[in-house]
């Protein structure tokens, strides 16, 4: 499956840039006057093939929750069982993704890619734990590679079902106490940045406890013997060793919306370290993603400059969950909505100024 | 009129606000995880005087439209009759703010306060012409002061019609061909900035256009004898000396949001001269306010940081009619909605981070 997903992912595609590109020119306003949304509008029209870009609606997040067995390590002051507890709190809808959700009218889908409990059946939980909890990386490989690859299949197989459903863009989200250190760890991997510059502070801890993650993410690099080489093959053992089974299904998950042409908005560091394995398999992923916000996370920074994208939304969030991409859905349906509504200056009588 | 709207204004509640802060640290997420977004909440709560403050829904933009006798002297590229063109093209829905007001669910209306032009009856346009376009503010006086107060409490007549309709959010909008101009001016004024700080490109302008608009402010502050006092008569007076008909009349739509307790996203450059007359009107107004974008107008950056306002949106939009304040609204309604919806740490039986 996953190598199908790989075969179907296109690259931009290079007249509907084009055609884009003229039309945002055509419209009536100044030329440029719309900033970063003009320049959204033309990547999704490159990677929809076709000038205008199908609005990107309805929207689906899809939330991957998982454990990680570094958290032994203490590098969250969050006990582990908030995973499991948060997990609950999507399904009851009383999370702030689920408020951000209602909000932006997209669909919110949970899935269990790996939390170290039995979760009971709910409706809108998808059950395909691949294990409790990943392995501590910081004392070995976090997964095997099969296990990456069921994960990575177990993120497309969500987006394929949401897309069929109806879902004209994907949203990525994540829950797994302890996962920005798995984020550090593959961000410094991915870019080759030192483990000092990318990890945080996730969502609070003191500086002793941040030098501590430091040092656990360099341990995890030094004993995983990361990074290795630059193939697709070396990216998934990278995955498998220092990343999450979130990270992996969220990358399939991003493989699968580019290989249907679907956009796909990329929520915070879990995503950008997710999106940095998808586009080490295929950097052609790229063109059919949009960063939905900047997390007040550093390594998040480093990801996206590494993935060529500029966030929408910079409002020192992090919270995960998908929120910050959540916020960017407007954002990113309203710069295609003008490709499709805005009159042109011949259409609507408007002198243009003179170039 | 103005003078009731002024009366009505109420400092931000501090019991509300109090309430705002401590309701956001027991919500299921880390404390400050929302960022930006915690403090738009508890500021709305405290203008609302109540916490959770309504949701901003539904909401309405209010097009002012105006033009400037200052165009004669050639500091914009564009012909004047292409702000009667706009404002055929909003009224045909065809602009980019339509297309947003589409988006985000807003209504929109447009007011002719001072086109230098006749427009003919149409379905959402407000006639409420004060005069065919202002003076040169070049030369002496842009509007005189009773000119100023009609643009004002037009204004406020709109916002309250809106409101007394069902609106509870307002979102500034304006349209008038070397509108940035005054604004410069008017910021100039109330910031004490130089202007040669605070006059941009506008809709795009090159080096000696923009080296002659800065000397054009410059005249206009000499020629008024400006700035002048401080106090509300002075502030009236430079709002009429150096501003246009939109400006007067925004910032009686911001006054009259206010006083109602209904929250105001103000969009750009024009809007942030508007809401600095306002403020010298009354300082409380402010804390109605957000502060929807960030345009690239360097005068914007100046009036927020003096209004004391951090905007939502930071994409580079330089087009104004009220396109920054659109994009806000779903973020402003995400940031109280989180309010409403989101469990507590006791409520979803979460585990609290030790503190």
């Amino acid at each position: 499956m996953l190598a199908e997903t790989l075969a179907a992912i296109r690259p931009a595609d290079p007249q509907a840039l084009a055609d884009a590109r003229a039309h945002q020119d055509r419209l009536t306003k100044p030329r440029g006057a719309l900033g970063a949304l003009e320049e959204v509008a033309v990547r999704l029209a490159g990677a929809a093939g076709v000038c205008p870009p199908p609005m990107p609606e309805p929207a689906a997040l899809a939330i991957f929750a998982a454990d990680h067995g570094v958290h032994a390590r203490g590098v969250s002051p969050w006990p582990q069982e908030v995973t499991t507890q948060m997990v609950a709190n999507f399904l009851a809808g009383g999370a702030v993704a689920n408020a951000f959700a209602a909000q932006v009218g997209a669909s919110v889908t949970v899935v269990d890619v790996g939390v170290a409990a039995d979760l009971p059946d709910a409706p809108g939980l998808i059950s395909r734990k691949v294990a409790y909890g990943t392995a501590d990386l910081s004392r070995g490989p976090a997964m095997s590679v099969d296990q990456a690859v069921r994960a990575l299949e177990t993120g497309i197989a969500v987006a394929q079902d949401l897309i069929d459903a109806g879902a004209r863009c994907l949203i990525t989200g994540d829950m797994g106490i302890a996962n920005t250190t798995a984020s550090a760890a593959l961000i410094s991997v991915f870019t080759g940045a030192d483990p000092a510059d990318v990890t945080g502070r996730g969502t609070g801890i003191d500086d002793a406890t941040h030098a501590h993650k430091v040092g656990v993410v360099r341990e995890a690099l030094r004993v995983n013997g990361l990074p290795g080489g630059t193939g697709p093959s070396d990216a998934l053992r990278a995955l498998a060793a220092v990343g999450g089974f979130e990270h992996a299904a969220i990358a399939g998950f991003v493989l699968c919306g580019a290989a249907n042409r679907v956009p796909v908005i990329l929520d915070g560091v879990i995503a950008g370290a997710a999106a940095l394995a998808a586009a080490a398999l295929d950097p052609h992923v790229t063109g059919h993603c949009v960063a939905g916000h900047r997390s007040a996370e550093p390594g998040h920074a480093a990801a996206l400059d590494h993935l060529g994208l500029r966030p929408l939304v910079d409002l020192e969030l992090r919270l995960g969950e998908g929120t910050g991409g959540l916020l960017a859905h407007p954002l990113v349906c309203a710069a295609v909505r003008v490709m499709h509504d805005v009159a042109t200056f011949d259409s609507a009588g408007v002198t243009e100024k003179p170039v």
